[in-house]
């Protein structure tokens, strides 16, 4: 087409591979780029590139990482007893905001799903056995931390049944309920329900 | 905060700062990033670079363009007697995929906005006057593209009483109207009115 720039479409082109980026925000980040200076372009293509090159994952729980081991996984002061075990790294991310959980993870990069041909050889579940089994660690509780969904709900099944005969670990997961600051009333069913079959005493 | 990637964050807070991108998105491409091959993010660095780097203005018509002059302004096959006034580059792109006008463009890079601090000498008004004034171009049409707001319509004002000495020079608006494919029900009052206003003998 006449007229356009074809370093401009070269950008949105890319741009529009990003995940919630279709071509018209593609263009949109592309014009706004444009009128950035120099610096806040190269900082952010820098960024990009640092993030693929100098990341690394931790090898004992498999979070991305700066450095290998992770920072948890180094730090002395964290219980070594508890492993939470959740899907992706983010979920760590997002537990350690919390502040309620002070032992260590395990990323297993993925849940089984048999519809979309991931076995439990393609997650890392064999590390975990590995990390049970080593006596040095000496877990007492594994905490099931995975999405709530089918594929997450098979895993931890999975997971629990693995973890069977050892008989020194626990086996716990998060509570699944209704939602802090929310009301009843939108809350589904499927949810509700599951609120009610894991009640507390008060 | 423990547990977290300085080097992701950096991307994160790089990538949140492109509109439309707020820090959950933001963490959602750095992840799917890290997901991808060294190779697509490298490009997707150079690609952003290079916009920066690589693309110019067209130091006739102002639009941005890999050559000065643009492809535009540079055929000899485009009507050289008219000139679209446009607010932004992106506007020429859209009114090229018409395949609709066939003359040559004028981008102001932005409208009159008081409130805003941005007067006639902000945007390439004296530019647009200037190649009206070049007898070389010998300009019969100046069209009017500007956005139906306040700001394009009061900078439409503007250009057409700065043409007003200009006997030779038509000044004309692009038709403000009901868009194709609607119903009239789901039509504002102002842009009824304004169709109503508009109306053309058929």
């Amino acid at each position: 087409m006449e007229g356009t720039s074809e370093i401009l479409e070269q950008a949105i082109e890319q741009l529009a591979k990003l995940p919630g980026t279709g071509r018209k925000s593609a263009r949109r980040i592309a014009l706004f780029l444009l009128k950035q200076n120099d610096e806040s372009v190269i900082n952010l293509a820098e960024a990009l590139i640092n993030l693929k090159k100098s990341i690394t994952r931790c090898s004992t729980c498999g979070v991305i990482s700066d450095g290998d081991p992770c920072s948890i996984c180094q730090n002395a002061k964290r219980q070594t007893g508890q492993i939470c075990v959740v899907e992706e790294s983010q979920d760590v991310f997002l537990i350690e905001k919390t502040n309620e959980f002070r032992g260590r993870y395990h990323v297993l990069g993925g849940v089984i799903s048999p519809l979309d041909n991931i076995g439990p050889d393609d997650v890392r579940i064999k590390q975990l056995m590995q990390r049970i089994n080593e006596d040095d660690e000496q877990i007492d509780e594994v905490i099931l931390a995975l999405n709530p969904d089918s594929e997450g709900e098979a895993t931890s099944y999975y997971i629990n049944k693995l973890l069977k005969p050892f008989d020194d670990v626990k086996v716990t997961r998060i509570a699944y309920g209704i939602p802090m600051g929310t009301e009843l009333e939108f809350i589904d069913e499927a949810t509700l329900g599951r609120a009610f079959a894991s009640r507390n005493t008060f």
